[in-house]
């Protein structure tokens, strides 16, 4: 099958005629025009096959983690997202083109950005989709960064770590979306500073740590763990949980309106670095290179 | 060499720190997060190895390459480029990511949309560099689209085709912004339509009159041809020239202050398709997926 990216362009056009008001220009012309706030959320990420999902993988569930992981840096700031962008350059011979950019649209759409724009090519090699999301930040309590931490917060996290890595990856991602928004209206200025876990809670948590100049200390045993996994060790170290992970002051409630559980799981100090259950978790998580 | 991803982040982010005021959070975060008109426009398009351009080929050209495919973008609809984020899903083996990006960054920078964030993978193909730009629309023209062209226009082009195909694309892309946004000062509401030329005139053109709902005749003979092309055949053929064709009313001057000539190549009449010297041209233009 040929794959005729002019003829794909204009799949992804045609399917794309209903949008909502904010979106003056949608698909298919040189850009999109989308009428913003202001103050406006970037992020851009990639799903890389081989890598990140696996060819056999239904199209739906790459499709959604391809928009899903973007919306998610979204989240992680508070956000709410308002339009997307996606590119494929697709493996020569896939099949599976229009049902992809549809999924992707589909997912898009289902996470509130619906997508304006793209481009799909053909290569000789692994199949790599990217996804821009934009966003607006929350509107009392501005973006929500990884250094605003202080010495005295406690760390928390939603929902369980280890899901994907208990599925052996092939695990829908769930941006935190909502929870992200809720954290920002019922903590305001107590949210000091956040971060979606996609290379593992050991990671990212140090990434918050050494942006705030601080010292995290994580409870090993105060690690919600999803079903699967056998202890804080395997779960810290496994990426794409796609849980927002962050650092507070105050009284934080114990779940969700969502039902997401929030767990505190640590404490800010000062100093330098991060620890769980007193080992060094920075080189917990996984560099994707290392897969 | 390995590249580790996570390095590589902190180089981009380390080199981003001088920023615009606009850019309230740079490289870094789960986000970037920028000052934007209410009304932005955004684009993606991808660069691939073997297809738009050569391993063998100048970092520096890569680079500017892959971000000046999209800043033309933003120049097709006369706006004004404000900010970048790019990725990069780089060959196994790469040794050139550090310089790849500084590059990208200089460029974007160059074209004053700074690179806001970004994110890079390593895959066992092709590289695939994967570009985003936002942009502000002109002030007082707004946003140019393909599909404004009316029945009494004539149609224009600036610069030469072909430089592109003449250089056997080792040719470094000039995105038109100075000269898109001197149209709408210029013409105003006069300036119905426009494009810039990706996949070669003969389709490009196409594309406005099929927006349009329109038929664009242009005169073979008319078409300004870049150095070493023989006829308009070959150039109107032939990709990667990021020129602006775009359809008017009245008078428009024959040059740019950019000293980039704008020359008049044809006419909008009713009906539809588009023609070159009489033939049909939406087969002149080169799709990617053919070379």
């Amino acid at each position: 099958v040929t794959i005729r990216e002019s003829d794909l362009l204009r799949h992804i056009a045609a399917r794309s005629r209903a949008m909502p008001a904010h979106v003056r220009i949608g698909p298919g012309d040189d850009c999109a025009l989308v009428t913003l706030p202001g103050d406006t959320l970037a992020t851009t990420d990639q799903l890389v096959e081989g890598r990140h999902f696996h060819p056999d993988w239904p199209i739906d569930l790459i499709a959604r983690n391809a928009v899903g992981r973007s919306v998610s840096d979204i989240a992680a700031m508070g956000g709410a997202p308002t339009c997307a962008l996606a590119t494929g350059a697709l493996r020569a011979g896939f099949e599976h083109a229009d049902e992809l950019f549809d999924a992707m649209a589909r997912w898009a759409r289902h996470w509130h950005c619906p997508l304006v724009g793209g481009d799909i090519a053909v290569v000789d090699g692994p199949t790599v989709l990217t996804v821009t999301i934009l966003g607006a930040p929350h509107a009392t309590r501005a973006a929500v960064t990884r250094s605003g931490a202080h010495a005295g917060d406690a760390v928390y996290i939603t929902g369980a770590v280890g899901k994907a890595k208990a599925a052996n990856w092939k695990h829908p991602v769930e941006p935190r979306i909502d929870e992200g928004a809720w954290l920002c209206d019922t903590l305001g200025d107590r949210l000091h500073a956040m971060i979606d876990l996609s290379d593992g809670l050991g990671r990212d948590a140090a990434r918050i740590a050494e942006a705030s100049g601080v010292r995290i200390e994580i409870d090993g045993d105060a690690v919600p763990l999803a079903q699967g996994v056998a202890d804080w060790r395997a779960a810290a170290g496994a990426g794409d949980d796609y849980e927002l992970c962050f650092c507070a002051a105050g009284d934080v409630p114990p779940v969700a309106p969502s039902a997401v559980p929030v767990t505190r799981i640590g404490r800010v100090v000062e100093g330098s670095g991060c620890t769980i259950a007193g080992a060094d978790a920075a080189n917990l998580g996984w560099d994707h290179t290392d897969r």
